[in-house]
């Protein structure tokens, strides 16, 4: 395992230094071996699913384990979308002349190699391994267990494919059995950054066990607070997308925070609404005065619920949401809803979340949506990469500075000194 | 201690709020009281300085400690430059029209409150205190017990002065125990980065220990490799002033790597050079076999020795250079003496390091020497900020949704889609 991580190390380090043109071919190749290989995709999922089914996996995990033709075929479309994104490997960001024959450079570049554990679904393997591909990263991969006979095909299928196109060999690896994945989690020699995805218990287990830098968001409490100034039809209808679209997504909302003037009006309105939509409502004491909904307690503010189920608290105005917002949020996604663009502003500057709409929807808080064409995950980290991640969050930068035999002694005994002038340059190729 | 933390983070989401005005006046009215309590200072200091000579603080600790006029005149300049440097919050790094009246825009913000810890320096406390608010991060301060009426006067400076430019009160905050560091390293609700200021040891204690991001660096194991077709006299000059112009420093020379077929006739010359400036020079056997010095066990290539001492190893071309670096180094700074564009080219990609250079000193590789003014440390992270960090890598984005009723259902039923149109727009202020 240490030496399989270690070649893959080495392979990374080649493969930051190919071009946007083969890495793109690379792509191709992935996307047409897929086309091809559909029949023996589709055989080793089935086997998978038949033998999980045997085991009793839980009927959403076997929905996620489930990879069919039309599964197969958004995948191929993803890479095809991939394909047409800038490469963000080799970007300027910073150009300063510092002295004649002295300039400094700030360029991006690839993180290194990224540690990939998911859950049952085979279609985010190759989804993430591609996004890795792209941006010149390494990639470790250990799929789901159950998902095993599926993930070895895609494996076979994408070093192949990569191989033909010429990118460095063992660039990609996959990982089978679960006691990698401790060892992979203190590899911090050769990996640089892990993605973890599947159940919110599944990756704060791997936040809370990895001294290698995690990237992605373990609970998505999302709010919405209706300002008392709001128009009570787009809040019925932007809460009750924002509850219903799509309520195992880490984007749908968990907490409804109404201010005191507007709860009389707006609260009997939202529960036929959300009674309509089978909305299972639950409230603070107050709430629980104006409409006939279960009493709350204070456990339910931190409870990512992931079903049709919303809490509802009465606020006494503007400041006691931001801080209900700030203490209880996971920092992933909070709106606010108000026709005032002042009070719209500040909410959006002191919510401390990734993500904090104006009156709109929560579910708007992804990649796709945002779009980046594709997304790695949400992060709700507050270093690096922050919401939506897609192909830049992939990637760090280094400097680079070309002389011409300067040394720092001239500039510390002021025989020479620093321009500083910034050149709006792009690092110079060969 | 859980309670002082929970008030610096309540003040910091207010001053994410706060405008470049009231930021850079708050500045200047430090730099003013620092001007007007130069004796109280002073005092205090000899006071530090006094105590620790009689606990026997070892001599560089207590010149590190020492704060007097000059170095006082010196943070108060800093304090003016840092004032003309560009607000780094607020910044609009991408706006996106979703669809007509829904536009993103993805805006930096500050970090939150960063948790500084730092051995004897006070004027490293000044510094990074000030590069904290102009940041708009709020900041928790645990200085050494040596410096402790230093920082106690300093502390209060800080204090008073933002209080009357209109700062929120407890932005800042001064710890005193080394209980609380502990405490500190554990507190991921409140603190958001961990900056640690201090030897190498110290800072590994710090990253070895804590749940919060960390960043600095604890070694700095900077490498020159000296190519075949390399200028002897170009060579000398910078391995010179890489390895002796500030023998502590974290970006001085520790290992040389030579090419085999030039180094008959550099070795030589690199010795007598080195001779003159008391360089003792350790080597592999080859070395050993062209020069007459000790030989070097593999220890020598991991270690840091911050001092005299250079170790030396002959390589039998580009690649093992780079094996060697990517093997033993710290992701410091590494550089390629070549007349050789397109090696040096490959060189700088190939090595995994923050900052790689071209025919100049490993030196260069400040803060202050890039043109950043201002700088917290030097970062070997892969994640975040890597290099000289300055004001920039103390914020990180948000993305605001500014909308008008939209919900995602109208996208996912396809009665709207996406348009997806770069704006080039700063996102709007009130």
């Amino acid at each position: 395992m240490n030496e399989l991580a270690h070649r893959v190390k080495d392979a990374s380090l080649r493969l930051a230094g190919v071009g946007t043109d083969r890495k793109n071919e690379a792509l191709a190749q992935i996307a047409e071996a897929l086309k091809n290989s559909k029949e023996k995709i589709i055989k080793a999922n089935r086997e998978d699913l038949l033998r999980s089914k045997q085991e009793n996996l839980p009927e959403p995990l076997l929905k996620r384990l489930n990879f069919d033709e039309a599964k197969i075929e958004v995948v191929i479309d993803g890479i095809f979308s991939l394909i047409h994104l800038d490469d963000p490997v080799g970007k300027t960001l910073l150009s300063t002349k510092l002295d004649d024959g002295l300039e400094l450079y700030k360029v991006t570049c690839p993180l290194g190699v990224i540690g990939i554990i998911f859950e049952s679904r085979p279609d985010a393997m190759v989804q993430i391994a591609t996004l890795c591909l792209k941006s010149g990263n390494g990639a470790l991969l250990k799929g789901g267990v159950e998902a095993r006979e599926t993930n070895r095909v895609l494996a076979e299928i994408i070093i192949k494919a990569t191989e033909k196109a010429g990118i460095p060999s063992n660039w990609f690896a996959l990982l089978e059995t679960r006691s990698e994945v401790s060892e992979m989690l203190k590899m911090n020699q050769y990996i640089d950054l892990i993605i973890p995805r599947g159940s919110n218990e599944f990756v704060r287990y791997i936040k809370e066990n990895s001294k290698i830098p995690v990237m992605g968001h373990s609970d998505g409490i999302c709010h919405c607070y209706v300002a008392e100034d709001a128009d009570v039809n787009m809040a019925i209808k932007i809460v009750s997308d924002a509850k219903t679209e799509h309520v195992a997504a880490c984007n749908a909302l968990e907490t409804l925070l109404v201010h005191k003037k507007i709860a009389p009006e707006f609260l009997p309105v939202l529960k036929e609404s959300l009674d309509n939509k089978n909305v299972e409502l639950i409230g603070c004491s107050e709430t629980c005065g104006l409409i006939s909904v279960t009493a709350a307690p204070e456990e339910d503010w931190k409870t990512e619920y992931l079903d049709y189920k919303l809490s509802v608290k009465i606020v006494t105005g503007f400041d006691e949401a931001i801080e209900h917002i700030n203490t209880y949020g996971s920092g992933h996604t909070d709106i606010i809803i108000t026709p005032d663009k002042e009070k719209a502003m500040q909410f959006m500057e002191y919510v401390d979340s990734g993500n904090t709409f104006w009156n709109c929807s929560t579910r708007f808080s992804d990649g796709f949506r945002y779009g980046f064409g594709a997304e790695v995950g949400i992060s709700t980290n507050k270093l690096h990469a922050r919401g939506p991640v897609g192909l830049e969050g992939l990637v760090i930068y280094k400097y680079k500075l070309l002389g011409s035999g300067q040394i720092v002694g001239d500039y510390t005994t002021r025989s020479r000194t620093f321009k500083h002038e910034k050149m709006k340059k792009e690092f110079p190729l060969v």
